[in-house]
């Protein structure tokens, strides 16, 4: 039986969205520079020997085929935590194959799902646990942590789908969620490029 | 902005599978008297007035659009019972467009995930809590509950991939899951037609 016909199978821990039998692909204030606002705080935070883990989750490239047929899936821990006013987030990526969505399934903790398509448009959802967001196609989008504990989800993608990060590093996104008298606000980006 | 746009939410209970915001689709003894093996003893508990209720799942189909870039998702519970010594199960389904998978994810309960394809090759996965099971194209795909609580998923597939219960029904499983000896037990199905 070939790896295109065999069913595949892996543990989370519900609670943490961590699982025993695979690495997960961490990512580090110092891999996230061209993604937050206050750059500087987040210099300064490394510069004092606080290089945090943001976020970590685990992907399935080796195991499932990459056809569109096939559908990629895994699940993405967010630390609490903040950059200045910035609250703690995935790079945020668009599909290679543009036109395709992705499912998330929040397993625990508080945040936002902010989505944006190539012509500015944006959206968001609230992730809460038990909340399932359809992110459509054609939108980039981006988990964000504005609690005191992990945001974990579950998320599934066509296979097929790829992954385009350097549009957002480069442009940036349209909105941020900052934090602002102890409450969640979605400001626009001073640095966004159109 | 069209639905084809728009981000959709939904929340479910994690514990329960169940949303409030939605109505589920509800199978009963009555709506799987061609798929469980002993349809007399099915029969038989349905004139004594105990049509139970085996299993129910949500549906997006009216509110994610069906292109093969969007992906529809929901959850299936399963409740615990036995028809004789079969356990309590999903009608089981092909997809209709063939070659395109699904993703489960276990989020309670125990059982399994029973698959297989129009050439009668047949796979099985186990359901435990946090268990996420990749289905791979061309294989239909039955949730089987072998514990004594309610067993829960979320499934995510593509949304323009379609059901085909009917090959099913028609010619059954290669395979049943029953109890013996108080433990579950693959055995081939007496009736299933090549």
């Amino acid at each position: 039986m070939t790896l295109k016909e065999k069913a595949y199978a892996i543990n989370f821990d519900l609670a943490t969205g961590l699982s025993e039998s695979k690495t997960s692909t961490k990512r580090y204030l110092a891999d996230m520079k061209k993604l937050f606002n206050h750059v500087e705080l987040l210099e300064d935070s490394i510069q004092q020997g606080n290089n945090h883990m943001v976020y970590e989750y685990y992907s399935v490239d080796a195991d499932v085929p990459k056809t569109d047929g096939d559908l990629h899936f895994g699940t993405s821990i967010v630390y609490p935590g903040k950059v200045g006013d910035e609250y703690y987030m995935t790079k945020g990526h668009f599909h290679e194959v543009l036109a395709t969505g992705e499912v998330y399934l929040c397993l625990s903790g508080e945040g936002y799902m902010l989505m944006e398509n190539p012509e500015g448009d944006w959206q968001i959802e609230k992730f809460i646990p038990g909340q399932a967001v359809h992110v459509p196609p054609r939108y980039a989008h981006r988990s964000i942590n504005i609690g005191n504990e992990p945001l974990v989800t579950f998320f599934t993608f066509r296979a097929d789908a790829g992954h385009d990060y350097g549009t957002i590093e480069t442009k940036g996104y349209r909105k941020l969620v900052v934090e602002k008298d102890g409450q969640p606000e979605i400001i626009d980006n001073p640095n966004w490029e159109q």
